[in-house]
């Protein structure tokens, strides 16, 4: 028996925190060697957080996130620890470093670059050519990088090759609904398939527009999950692996292995480092593998959106925040968010009725907010509105109300909530969900304006599953029925309906689905069940409206394609498709 | 003698206008054939447009790009043509079709991708790896494109050893102040290092940040410039070569030549395809080569902010714009960089007057209105202002006027802007320079409120500079010297001056280019001579108010690094780097 025990510091870095994610990847080296483990694992770049982005253009910052790895290997004493860092070699690289006794042991840099979806990779680094394996406490340890066991052949089959029995593969794996399942499933393959021990450490937290979901896991050399960790919370996940195990599976499994290097001959050096052949002292008691119950789907959206949240608020060092509550499923949603991620003491709700808000309207509002103990302001917007009527008297004569004096309210609105933030400092949250944002049925610098938009890569009816969700699991009504059974409307002139200007969502959403997140063609989606001259309106009025997604506030994304630096279409753009 | 006759079409193409960029490729195919020429180039990616980003993530966007390409190589007869496209082969490749009488002789793929500043090619292509020659009427021809020339090494050394004698080059090359002389510096090398003719015919137009700005070149294999295409305008730019020029230089060129593939052995294939060995016919009178003078560093960037702002009005399908004329330099300059790209018919400046403005500021909104030729609205901001005040009475009781108020006014300009928009279907341009975009000196969703930013990467000075070049020009007084000599002031309280707020416009913007466009850290910035705290309280500025440029419009890119898609900062972001 080879007992080699390990630990997944499963951690929340800040990008840009030197310092603070320093202080906390100490703290957890400290935590592991307490709970006696051989090694302990950190997330992909973990020192600098990720993404760094253009940061790592700044010569000093590399430089000083050298300085800090320096510091920790100094003090990583009786155990090894694995490192994300950016390693600066002429050119710079994603890296791994694999620190022993207070001594940098070695360093691998990862090799597949992800440059698609909301990944920049290749504009930063520079991809390695080296994939050693590490001798520790007996055991052989090949160390990777996210993106490079995504590919049946990679450093992991070299590492094989070499001996590997363990494979830590570290990661910042952004978060988007379903992916949980997929990686599991990548992961399990790939541990089978080599007869290996797969230990898959991944970031946690909020990030501007993405979520890391954490969910680290082990896997053995046959595939089965031995350990998940928590999903959207900072873990220190264990895992107590026998070596001797994947030595008798080997022996045992009788299907051909082909192996071969996926790179060129001579392109890939490989070693093998011996970090230390002593093996792990056998005193210590067996760990009780944790094993989380995956969350359900409705829960894991729910987890994202709170955990976004909460990270770009603190990261950004607000308190409060301020959130203009229509009466409508939208910002009831956003609201409660909003309490489950920073407590109801640093929510404040701001209904601002029109002459063309229902008296439900109101009321709505302030029983959502009494619901969730939050503050309810009523602030009319009679007057600034009217001021406007008066101030376009005279270039408006001869002209019909229409669109722009529709606007002006939703502008008066977000003016509101902006002379809030801006007098008490606090963050607004805007309410659109992406159904709206994809058709652009919102009003640039009205109800988009904030800071962070929670819900702009929530479809609208997701929304309601959501709601009903957050409503089930409270027990209790939350968002008051009425709020979830009213039609929707944005109450900009009398009797005005979403449906004026919008297909019902149950259609428009998935059309938005195919066009948006799958880039089907409009016959593909016609051939879909819809009718076309509603997916020729839908695809128009997508593409039409990229100019104010430019200017909207970032959000979480939860879908496999979100707006922002996951969809960059062009804003001058004349294709059409038919 | 073998004679043979370029033309290079500088066209200026729209992005996803395939009918329309196809229509444009097919006149001047006819055009360049009655002006007798071998060969005609257009740019890289001329049936799509460039950059058509995830446009290229749309099958049917692919399919439709090809039937273009292959009706435009139907009629491409008695000439051959080179025509940027996109190829799909398994994956897709930014390509050249090579094209005469009606068939596609041959096809090249870029080599080299670029994946920094604007650039994201590595997200869309995968490079080539074959390095055709064309032998035209009796000439050896090798295509190739954009980014594949910048390196020493490339496809034009194979190219050349594979008896090349003239490369045609073709490009979608942004344009940045200062890079056409770099362009035609390492033209002139690889020229004269590779013996050969190069012709390299670059893109001209807007496309939202970005302007290309033509100046098509073809130098001789001395690496003597033969010909200028014009700047920032539709050319059609000849040159006459004389094959032989190349044979005799090779033979009396007595420089060692150590010809190596910049690629691994096997990785490239090359070969010569034989499209016509008939020389062309020499009964053609010899043309004069044009040689435009290039233009001054003010009229070029001039140049390329009305180009710019021509073609992002047009190409959406505006016909007018608005703008808010506060009196200052900024709302001036923008003024008179619309009327300059969009004739003065097409302009309405709108001065909004509040408590705080000044007599002069509507008299000089007025008179530079005049100066133009353009209608001077005045909408006094009192109305909504007063409303607002009294809609905030409540929920600001007790706290003293500061920012907040501040910003109301900024914003009930924004709000007027683009009610007037929606009303009247003009463009709003927004009139911040680069200095205020860095250090966050303007109100989101008020003076920030528009579709296109004109002057979002001209720093102040460089405003006062152009202005003046451009009244010189013009031999009169466009922008008033009032308006010229006064202090900077936003004019949102008494007495304010940007000065109470900012460093000295000539301190503040050499430190924000050190910051913004070269990566140099404090200390380095301290070095050149500025005062520690100004130079960190300038950094601290750039990277708190990111979250202000992420919402901002589009606007014109004219220097190295602009913001927008060229600098990716994260939002949260604890980097200080002291």
């Amino acid at each position: 028996m080879r007992r080699f025990r390990l630990a997944l510091a499963q951690i929340n870095t800040t990008v840009g925190d030197l310092e603070g994610n320093s202080a906390k990847i100490l703290d957890y080296i400290y935590r592991a060697r307490q709970l006696r483990a051989d090694l302990v694992a950190f997330p992909e770049l973990a020192i600098t957080g990720y993404p760094p982005e253009d940061l790592l253009f700044k010569p000093s910052f590399i430089r000083d996130n050298r300085r800090k790895l320096d510091e920790i290997i100094g003090h990583c004493q009786g155990i090894t620890a694995v490192i994300g860092f950016v390693d600066a070699q002429g050119d710079i690289h994603n890296a791994a470093a694999v620190a022993h006794n207070g001594r940098l042991v070695g360093t691998y840099h990862k090799m597949f670059l992800p440059n698609y979806g909301v990944f920049d990779e290749d504009r930063y680094f520079k991809a390695g050519s080296s994939c050693p394996v590490f001798v520790i406490n007996g055991v052989s340890v090949g160390v990777n990088i996210c993106e490079d066991i995504w590919y049946a052949t990679g450093p992991t089959t070299l590492q094989r090759e070499l001996g590997a029995e363990v494979i830590i593969n570290i990661n910042a794996s952004p978060y988007h609904a379903g992916k949980r399942g997929f990686r599991e499933k990548m992961l399990a393959t790939r541990a089978n398939d080599n007869e290996l021990f797969v230990a898959y450490v991944n970031l946690v937290g909020g990030q501007d527009e993405l979520v890391f979901d954490g969910g680290s896991m082990v896997f053995n050399e046959k595939g089965d999950l031995l350990t998940l960790g928590k999903q959207f919370e900072e873990d220190m996940v264990l895992a107590d692996l026998d070596a001797d195990d994947v030595f008798r599976y080997r022996l045992h499994d009788s299907r051909p292995r082909k192996d071969r290097s996926p790179f060129g001959e001579g392109v890939v050096t490989s070693q093998r480092i011996v970090v230390s052949q002593q093996p792990s002292s056998l005193d210590k008691a067996l760990l009780a593998q944790d094993k989380m119950k995956p969350l359900d789907y409705e829960a894991e959206v729910y987890s994202a959106l709170v955990l976004g949240t909460r990270d770009y608020v603190r990261k950004n060092g607000f308190q409060k925040v301020l959130i203009g509550l229509s009466g409508g499923i939208d910002s009831s949603f956003t609201a409660m968010v909003a309490v489950d991620a920073l407590g109801k003491e640093n929510v404040v709700g701001v209904t601002m009725p029109s002459r063309f808000s229902s008296e439900e309207s109101i009321s709505d509002s302030k029983w959502l907010a009494s619901n969730l103990g939050i503050p309810c302001w009523v602030i009319p917007i009679e007057d600034p509105f009217v001021g406007f009527l008066e101030a376009l008297k005279e270039p408006f004569k001869g002209t019909q109300p229409n669109v722009a004096e529709e606007n002006v309210q939703a502008r008066v609105r977000g003016d509101i909530l902006m002379a809030l933030s801006n007098k008490f400092g606090w963050l607004v949250l805007t309410t659109g969900n992406k159904s709206e944002m994809a058709t652009g049925y919102c009003t640039l610098y009205g109800d988009m304006a904030g800071g962070f938009a929670v819900i702009k890569d929530v479809p609208k009816t997701l929304v309601y599953r959501l709601s009903a969700y957050r409503n089930q699991q409270a027990g209790k009504e939350l968002i008051p029925r009425t709020v979830m059974e009213k039609e929707p409307t944005a109450e900009l002139r009398p009797n005005q309906k979403d449906t004026d200007s919008l297909p019902p969502y149950p259609v428009l959403d998935p059309i938005l689905q195919a066009y948006v997140e799958e880039d089907k063609s409009w016959d593909e989606i016609v051939s879909m069940g819809f009718d076309e001259a509603t997916v020729k309106r839908v695809i128009r009025m997508v593409d039409t409206n990229e100019y104010k997604r430019r200017q909207a506030p970032p959000g979480v994304k939860i879908t496999p394609r979100a707006f922002g630096r996951d969809r960059r279409l062009p804003i001058v753009n004349r294709y059409r498709g038919w």
